[in-house]
Parts: C-alpha cells; sequence; structure tokens
C-alpha cells in the first residue's frame, strides 16, 4: 500500500501547493516552528491517521507527529486526535490534504460502524462494493475494514460474479457457471446473481459457491435462503439503508453489500489548529 | 484537462480491472456486442457525462456513445441519459468506473444547486473550498459551476489567504497584507479572514481587497457587511448548510464558501442497463 | 492488457532505440520503403504476434503488418508468419524488440504444448507459477495460456494459498485456514500446502478447497489422491519435468505447476528479413 | 543503475502484490518476526545478489540481509549465499521477487561461464548482443558481463553496425561506412556486417574498424581472418553454441557473439526458507 | 519545488548517464574518493546552489557537499563557491548536470541584477514572463528572484491577463472586463494590454486594476501614465534592454517585464575542479 | 524523438496551463475560430517548426499548421514561417510553449550557423558539447546540427573522454586508454584530452583514435597537431568564441567543441498573431 500510498499524497500536494503557497511564502518566516493540535469535532470512527501521518512526513520530514489514538477507534467530539510539531510553512502546507484523506476515510468508517451496529448479533456481515471514487479504492476499502465491515473483491480481476448480462450472453446460469470453473483459475469461486427463486435453484444445481439475492423483497429473500439452505453462502444486495439493513440481515443472509458505505458518507468533522 | 483526466480515466480503470475481467472473459465471447441505456433513478443535476464518455471510448474506441442530455441540465428520475452501443466486454469493463465518476460529479451538481436555489434573489454567490478528494480537485469544482456555484481559489498557489496563523506569523493584519502585497505576484488580490469587528477594520484599513467572516453570527455578519459597506468584497464561511445559507446570504455578503458542496455530497442515484 | 502493453513496448523502444539508431540515420534515407518476411526458423507455437504488431504500429503506424498465423497456431520451421511493408528505418528500428518479446512468448508457449501433450489423455492441467521475469508477468502467464496450460493466481493478492510459514505462524493449518476463511474476502478459496498424509488430513478436516502436495514422491502422491477422494481439488508441485509429468499426472492430481514453463523456456527462433 | 533498478523492482513488486497479499495478512501478524536463508540449489555462478538486496530493502527497510557471497563468486550446490531477518510478512511478500531476478540473472552469468570456461586459452572473447528481454537489458548485460562476457553496444544509439539492409540502401560497403563516418559522432568506430571475402575485402578498404562474419563456414571464416590480418578487428556471429564456441574460437576471430547467452540461458535454482 | 526538482535532476542525470559512465567505470575504481572545487570563474550572482547540491546528493547521498556563498550573493571571478568531497566516480557523473543547471540559474540572476541596478532609486520593478524553457519555469523565475527581479504570473492559470485578441473576441474592453470578473475567481485580479490612450482609458473605465503598456514609445507612455494617475497598476512591456530600462522606469510605470531575463540570458561561467 | 517530446510538450503544458486558462476560458467563446501567422522578427536559421507543429496538435488536433519554411532554412526578418487556423483558446493555449521552443532551437542553430561560416573552407567541424540544460540535450544537440555544427557524444555513455581526473586515477595515459580498451565496449573510440606536447606524445603512442587539445594557446595548437600528423582525429577545445574560432580552425584541427553554441545562445525573434 505504501507506494501507491505515497504517489496519491505526492499528487494531492501538488494538486494543492502547485508552484508553492502565496500566503506563506509570503506571511511566514521559512525558519517559523509551531505546535498544532489535530482535533475530532463530532463523535467517529477513526480512520487514516497513518495516511495523514504520511502527508505530512512527506513534505518535510522534520515535523513531529504524535498521534493519541489508533484507525478503528472511536473518538468522541473535542478529543485530540493528535499533536504536531515543526516547520509553520509545512504544517500549514500539509493541512488541507491530510485533513481531505483522514475526514473522508474516517466518515466511511463511522458510516460502516453504524451499519455494522444495526446487525449487532445476526451473522450477517456487511460489505462494501466497487462503488468506490477513482483512484481511493484501496483507502477506501481500508476504511470499511476498520469500521467493522468486511471488502468485498477489489476489482474485476480478483473474484467472478456473474450478473444477468453474462448470464445471457453464456445462455443460462448453468452455461455461465460452467465456463467461469474452466476459464477463471482454480483459487476463485463463484458467484452468481439471481432475482427469483427459479434461478437460485439453477444457481444452486450449477453448484454456484456464493448466491447474489439482487433487490428481491424481504419475503422473497426469505424464501431463497431457506432453499439455499447453506449449500452456499448468500449475499443479498439493492436498497440496503440504515433503515433497511437489520430487517435483511434477519432474513438469514451471509453477507449484505452496499455502496453507499463508500460513495455516499459524509466527511467526518475533523480540523487542525495551529496553538 | 484532457490529459489529467486521461490519467485519471486510467489509473481509475487499472484500479478495476488489474490483470483482466475474471467474468466477462469467461462468459462473455470477445467479439459479442451490446446496446446499453444509461439511466437516472432519481432528479438530479447532471456533471460528469463527457468525463464518462472518455472512459467507455478509452476502453474501446469503437463504442457508440449517443448522449440525450449535457453537463448542467437538470434531470428527473427515469430519464434516459445516454445510448451506448459496442463490444459487451468493454462496455461491462467500462461501466463502473464511467458510473462512479458519473454518480459522484453529479451528486456534487445536485448539491451545489440546492443551496443555489436557497439564496435565489440575493447577490450571494455560493463558493466551493479545498475541501476535495485527492486527484479529483479539477472535477469536482467544475461540478461546483455546472451546478451553479462558483468557485474558490484552485490551491494555495493561485491566490491569497490571510488565515489567522499567518497574521500571528507576521505581527498583525497590517503587516501580513503589507507583506503579501509585497511578495505575491501584482495579478493576486489578497483576502483576509477575520473573526470580529475590529479585525475588520483593520483588514479595511490594510485595504485587503476581500474581507472572510470567519465562522460569525448572523448579527455580527451583518454589522461587519455594514462596516465594509462595500469597500472590499465579503466572503461567509463556517457553519453554512442548506439550512442556514440563507439567512446568511441575507446579510449582504457577496460569497459564501462550503466544503459540503464537495466532501459530504451524496453519490446521484444513476444505473447503466445491458438491453 | 493494451495498457500495460504499451507502457512496456514503450520502454523497450526507448531502451534500445535511446536518442536514435545511428546506423540507419546514417545510411537509409528517410523517405526509404521496405517490404520484410517474418520467418519461424524452427516448429514452434506462435505466442505474441499481436504484441509485436503493436511494437511496429507504435513505432509507425504506416507500417503495414500482414499476419498469416495466430496466437496459438502450430508454425512448422519454414513458415512465414508474417509480412511488414512501409518505412525502412522504422521496421528497422522495432524489428529486435518485437522479434524479443515474440521468440519470448513463443518460446515459453512451445514449452508449454509439450507439458500439455505428456498429459493428454489424463485429467491433469498444466498451471504455470509466479516465477516469472518482472513487468512481464502477464504476457507470459497469457503465452502458458495460449501453450494449451492454465494460468493459476496472478499474484499474492488473488489467492490464498497457505505454506509452510503461513502454518508455523498461525499454530497448525486448522487456525491458518480458519484465519484465512474469516480475512480473505468471501469470493476467494483456500490451497493448502501440504508434504505429508497427516498435513494432507488435516486440510481436508480444515475444508481447504484445494490441497498442494509439495514435493511428494509418486507413491505417496497416489496415496493422497485416494485419501482426498475429491472432497478438495489436487494440486501437485515441485520437481516437474518433461519427463516427470505424465507419471505425476497418472496420479490422478487435476493440476500440476511447473515454474520452468516460465523461467527456463528457450527463445523459439523467429526471424526478420528485409526483401 | 540505481534509479532503473529501483523503477524495475517497483514495478515487479507491484505486479506480484497488488492490493495485498491475501494470504499473509490473513494468517501472519504484523509484527512477526522471521529468519531466513537464501540457499545455492545447483552449481552456479552468482549474479543479482545487490539486486535481490535492493528489494528486500525496497519492502522494508528494517530487513537485515546478511551476504556470505558476491557476484561473479562460483557458488555450489547447498551452500547458503544470504541470511535474512526481519518482518514475516515482508519477507515473504519481497520473497519471489526477489529470487525472479537472482535465478535469472545468476542462470545468464552461469551459462556465460560456459561459453567463457570453452574458448580459455583463445583470444576471442565472448559478447553479448540485443536479443534481451523488454526491460531488462541492463540487468541482463550486467550478468554477462559478471559471467566472463564483455558486452556488446548496449542499442542503437551507442555504435554503428552496418547491416545487409544499410548496404543495400547506401548503394554499397563503401558508401555506407562512408555515411556512417559522416554522420556518426566522431567517437564511434564503425562495424560491417558481411558473408564473403569480397564483402570482407569491401570493408578492409571502407576502412571499417570492425568486420563481422556473419554465419560464415569456419573454413571461410578461417580465410576471412587471414584476409582481415589485424587491420580491423572481427567479430564472429550466427549458430553459436556451446558445442562449437570453442571451434569458432579457434579460427582467430577477436569476438563471438551469441542472442542465446540471454534469451535462453534457464533459470539457476535457489530458494529461500523461512528458519 | 522539491518533488518537481527532484524528477528534472532524475531526468537530466539519466539523459546524461544513460546506462553508465563509459570513462569512469573502465578508468577510475568504485571505491576511489576525491575532494573537488567549484570556483566561479567571472562576477556572478548565484543562483542554484541548493539545486547543484541536490544533484550530487541524489546521485551519491556519500558526497559531502560544503557550500561558502548562498543563493542571491554576488561572487566575483576566482572565489570557491563550494567543496564537495566523495566518491570520485559520483563525483565526475553529477558535475556536468549540477554546473548545466547552476550556470544557467546563476545566468538568469546575474542579467536580471544588471537590469535592476538599472533601475535603481526609481519605483519601477522589474518582472519576469512566461518566456521560459520547458521544464524550467519554477526554476527560471526563482532565479529572477534571487537577482533581484519581482514574478509575474505563473502561467496562464494564476493571473487574468486580457490581450488583443480576448479584447476582440469579447467586442470590447469593457466587455472582456465584465467577462473576465464574473468567470475568473474572486481573487484575481485583471490586467488589460492597451496600446493606445483611448484603450487606456476604456481599461480604467472598466475598472481594470492593471493597465499594460505594449511596445509604446516613451512619450505615449509618459501620457498613458499621467492619464492613469494612480488609479491603476502600470506594467510596461515590449522592446526593453539594458540600455532602455532606465528610460521606461523614468516614464513612472509600476513594473517592467521583460522575456530576454530568462530566455536569453547567457550561462555564467562556474567550473568545478577535482583536487 | 517523438515519445520524449511528447512528453516534453506534455510537460511544458502543464507547467503553463495548470488548471486552465483563466483568460481565454472568460473572455473567449469555446466554439470560437482564428486564423494566426508566425512570422520571424530578425535574419535567422530556422530550428523546431516540427517541435511547434507538435505542440499546437497535441492541444487540438483539429488545428490547421502550414508551414512555409524548414527547419535548417535561413529566414529573414518578416518572413511569415506558417499559418495557423483552428480553435482560438487551442491557439492561444499553445502559442507560449510553441514559441518558447521554437525561438530557443532557431536561437542556437542561428548561432551555431555563424560559428559554421567563421571557418568556411577549413576542414574543421563545430561540435557541441554536455553543456545543455535540464530536458532539452536531443533538441539542442538537434538543433546544433541543423544550424550545420555536427554533435559531439550524447552523454556520459556513449563514447570514452579520457580526462584528467580519469588520467590521475589510472596513473598515466597509457594506463587509462589501456583500461578503456579492456572495458569499453568495442564499437567505441577512444578521446583523450590533452594539455602539452608531451600528453599528446603519450596519447599518440597509446594509439588513442582521437586527441583534444584542452585550452592550448594557438601556437602549441599548431605544434600538437604537426605532431599527430593524422596518426589520430583532433578536437580542440575551450575559449572557443565567435572572434577566435577561425584562427583555431586554421590550426589544422578537425574539430572545435562549444558550451556556448547551446548554453548561451540568445532566443531567436519570432512572434505569433492572431489575424
Amino acid at each position: 500500500m505504501d507506494h501507491n500510498l505515497k504517489k496519491l499524497i505526492e499528487h494531492a500536494l501538488s494538486e494543492d501547493l502547485g508552484h508553492g503557497d502565496a500566503t506563506s511564502e509570503a506571511t511566514i518566516r521559512p525558519e517559523s516552528l509551531s505546535v498544532a493540535a489535530m482535533l475530532a469535532k463530532q463523535d467517529l470512527v477513526l480512520a487514516g491517521l497513518d495516511a495523514a501521518r504520511v502527508v505530512f512526513l512527506y513534505l518535510d520530514p522534520g515535523i513531529k507527529f504524535t498521534s493519541f489514538a489508533h484507525d478503528g477507534d472511536r473518538v468522541s467530539a473535542g478529543t485530540e486526535i493528535a499533536k504536531l510539531s515543526g516547520n509553520t510553512r509545512a504544517l500549514l502546507a500539509a493541512e488541507r490534504v491530510a485533513l481531505n484523506l483522514l475526514q473522508h476515510l474516517s466518515g466511511i468508517a463511522t458510516l460502516t460502524a453504524k451499519y455494522v451496529e444495526q446487525v449487532k448479533g445476526l451473522k450477517a456481515e456487511v460489505l462494501d462494493t466497487r462503488k468506490t471514487l477513482p483512484g481511493l479504492r484501496q483507502l477506501e476499502k481500508y476504511a470499511v475494514k476498520i469500521g467493522g465491515g468486511r471488502n468485498h473483491r477489489f476489482g474485476l480481476y480478483d473474484g467472478v460474479l456473474i450478473k444477468d448480462n453474462h448470464i445471457k450472453a453464456s445462455g443460462s446460469i448453468t452455461k455461465a457457471v460452467e465456463n467461469a470453473r474452466k476459464a477463471a483459475h482454480h483459487l476463485l469461486k463463484i458467484e452468481v446473481e439471481t432475482s427469483s427463486l427459479d434461478e437460485v435453484r439453477e444457481a444452486l444445481l450449477a453448484q454456484a459457491e456464493i448466491i447474489m439475492l439482487d433487490n428481491m423483497p424481504l419475503g422473497l429473500m426469505r424464501e431463497a435462503v431457506a432453499l439455499i439452505a447453506g449449500k452456499a453462502l448468500v449475499e443479498a444486495s439493492g436498497n440496503v439503508t440504515l433503515e433497511t439493513v437489520r430487517a435483511i440481515a434477519e432474513t438469514g443472509v451471509d453477507f449484505i453489500s452496499s455502496g453507499s458505505l463508500t460513495h455516499s458518507a459524509p466527511a467526518a468533522d475533523i480540523s487542525m489548529k495551529i496553538k
């Protein structure tokens, strides 16, 4: 991760700094030193503190970054998360990029934790999706894990998920699973998307290892789970919200996936103040 | 923009595709052709349709992408935004990356349009901030503009915004403005952040071209606007929400800036279906 | 693949051409045109012809490249594989890079085909490994597939393969499989490396989906296959040569993996002649 | 070399690791430490040990890498080449990439040493060619040197080698050499490829500094060497194998070049074991 | 700046070193150490010494670089600027790249200082332009500042400068300024290029913050300055030479910009000698 | 060259354009079209016109670029060099980058032509050096050739030039040449720098193919040329100016090299006007 993270940070800093910080270079002496505090301004699950640290150290290895919390900690509003000391210009130049990352990732972790909280006591695990922002997938999926969720496949390359288009193209679920079994490497399981009990039955017969129930009403979902009866893992998908997630989990599915964990989590409120 | 956009898309596709699409390569013949429709599943302000088109064409220049709407259009739920036809594998491989971009940018444009709607009839313009995601600033700021907002400076390099730390480091607002006037290039205006009427007064005397009222209560803001009386432009910042933005605009400020336009806009719901 | 391939070719051309072709620039007029033939100088399985075409077109899109064979074809010594016509300087500048790729990939495909030939009539499939050259994994694995082999996982990221070190670190096969089941995403199967019947038994109990028999003598391998009895897939690994591969296949394993397919395949002899 | 090597290693690691090591992350604690040994499993000439070290240190600068041999050493089967200690996950993640490089380069050095051994006592030096793999030329040529061979030009840019196509394009050997003398910079010698005594004569008259005898039978080669009589350096090329190389050297040529040193050297067998 | 500078240096070193230093590798032992001195061979204003240091340390962090002067110092012919000690091969490999940068930047600073000297006692400041070499703008503008000049905008993105084409396209100066005021972000001032008093008048009415007098004769320039009378800043441009710059400054303009500072400054003569 | 040139242009455009052209985007409609002329404003030798064309086409492939002259042409002040038509915004955005390149390269070609003119009728050829700007070596050396000069080696990698430090490190000229002969590849000649007749004698005895006379007074140079008497090529170096170059050539040397061709050539005056 380090190499990709470094490139992302390099890019983000260059995006923000361009040919230089017009204000700081005019008003702050190059040798000026400061101490700063990073503060949670809302209750949140922290994610991205290491990434934030890397931003500061990338810009100036002389900055001292002392953290008082770790990724995954539940932090309440008003908590001091970290203390920084070092060159003032560097602290101010890195501040925005570091906070942008930290607020986004903590926002995702915090939202994920709410979903996970909703399904407490049930076996269902909360999964992310491929609905992530360009260049940020690895970090966003990391934040989901930090929030208590579990990662789905990372991309099209590390998992087989047969959807309606693949079924149509192959002729049938049976044929599609067979094709995938032959072509994909032998360490990959096969998941099939279904939207009716007939499709569930065919997927079972084809020995799909995982069956996705796509946008099914709760009743139908319960029937599907009963029909599958442990012969395959079951993933529920579609119309998953904080309000509906527990009822979905109660149908007995193994996994519930939701794009909103990553594409619609509001930023967590975190600020940095020079003392 | 084209060069950066191409790099971003290249990176996003490589993030999603890695060494290949395990499912499509197993189940869809290489020469298979399909037609697909892109649909708005909620009312939204469209942004990013050109970027989405570039994603598809980057992967396969043979794809035909016909759009029925343009960036900036208000599109209602159910509208077909675009029709695509071409190689099935390429359509499916590009789908997620294209939608991730389009949903994020349309989400920002849609939220921005709501803010702008709130201040209708008043002179205040809605501004974005530097609270953007790594690598996406240019696109996110584009979406704000498409939604009817106006862009603030793009980074630390193309505008002078003197905040409390700069003031402390220089000794006073007067001294900080003076330093900036000397050091920044002569095409840049100078904005000063203030949080009291005394500071506003000093900024006026120092001939700051723009005065930011940071987190001021409405009453104080009104006094500040009266005090400034057109001698500088006025930007309000802090605690701006869809609920508060109109009241803030009614104080008479010229600009209202809010990070939530970019860092907390939920993705707009848009889907693609193979016919 | 196109994007990575283009980068590889760009790099290879720049490695060979540097600031220019000292000989051609001195002795061949810029506008000179030629026709060239690409010839197989040994019996071989062709792989990489599309990559070779891309090299020529990258250097000069005006070159006409007509191929008389396809990747996967068995081609006998003396066969004309392709005809090229276009700018002489460009043909000569691209020649070496194109042939280097084509000869290496055809070498791999040709060797793989010999292994596959050996196990004809048996169920065992021939697999590659991660023993590939830096930057060439995707192409080398493609060549294995072209030669009739099957790909193993592409890297550490898209498959779980528990080896002795992982077992030691977890405490036992049982514990290692359990850990992997929880942490890896739900679309990945779990393979366990074993070197004794006891380990095979434990892997079976832990419900490993695939069991690797590492460097086992043929007799032991047969016992292991009998013990597993279809409850898991079986991969044989270690000391696989053209001489031993059939005997290994006859033990009844599902897969036989060998690094020599990629790391020790001699280049196939292919040349290009200007007519 | 360091800069290119670092990029190559970065690429190779990213190729192998992608978004992470699914197995180690699941089964090995992040803070786990191990000691490992690198062992030669055949007699070999070592090349690439420094490159291997860089791989480990790139991934984790905390790894301690102690080598017991140097590039160029003849190492016999069973020898411990290096001892490594450090973070277990990092050791396992770097292992394959480091070994892939080390085995390939040692394979080339070992094969080159066999050629050099064959010509012992004669003046002929063994040369490599431009028949190298994309991105690996510098390392492969380094391995040839380590094995006792000598490098030919690195690419088309740092040497003039006039082949039949250049001769045809210029009209004659005489004209081609003349053109090259005028156009190439004054620090480059000129080599001419010949396949008959007449061509050798013309090359001599044109004052070519080096004459290549291309695919000549031994008898003809001897005549050519006698004709040249020290007035130019002589390079033999074509059909060079371990079996033929000594006879070729005995004709009195100065250099013998062979593509097989780099394009067909089998990997040397080297392994790493965690203790 | 550090990140861009590092990339530039990396590129320059790779341009000069390619696959290695043929001479030093042949004649200097790898472990050889030397001491070297960097000397000014003419009177000059030093610029780029830190960049030069980075070149040496990039190639070999073990080199000790002790400087006896700083960027901005006036240094007379014969002065020892820096002492270096370390690996001989590294010193020689970095020498040319370091000197090329240092001589170019000191050349710019030295020429700029001459212009600044000419306008001593007058209020006019000497500005650079966008007439810089590809990839070197930031460094060249830095050298102008070191020489006592002031930077103009860095590129098309951080300043509004309305020229004749923009005026034609908008219909009038008035309209062009109005358009720019609306579209550019609120921290940018607006400069208008004029070539007659009528245009100056219109620019003033449109409240342009800066007025450029383009290629005006001195008499006209004086009239323009009188007309503007402090209501806008004034920049003179065109036909600025060391001979004309004082007369231009005496017209009362605020800024004088000249492309020759960067595009035609002869290299300052600086050498390095191994002791 | 095309690949490097494209990267350079990409970088230069991004340096100038950043996130966009603030002025044109505000004042010129996106669909506006214009016609422009490129004019020589002084007598010059043209170099870089193709590079300039690439800049415009890179930014907008729809631009039509018609040239009325070619690289190498002597063009007099007032001549229209090229006509451009196409999108106004694109023309203005590419203008500066294209002119910066064209003016710099034409400046070098023009200066080189003056040196070459000085030595007319004598055998000496004018050479460039490694004193070039970072990233621009290939283009600058191209401009020297266009101006009638000849290129020296491109970098440290494609020529052996033994200087005093190499001699000291090897012990003697004899030893240094011997070392180089053994280590450098057999297609490279060996040049030795000398500053006395004794050194010239030793270089001759060591059979150096080229002897450089470094900073020798004219008398000494003549003696050296007489001593060498055609047994090696002779290069004069040091204190070469337009005033001294003919006298140096008259000593009978084969080559005269001067850094000022590239590091101190003033930009040629070329402008672009929208009609």
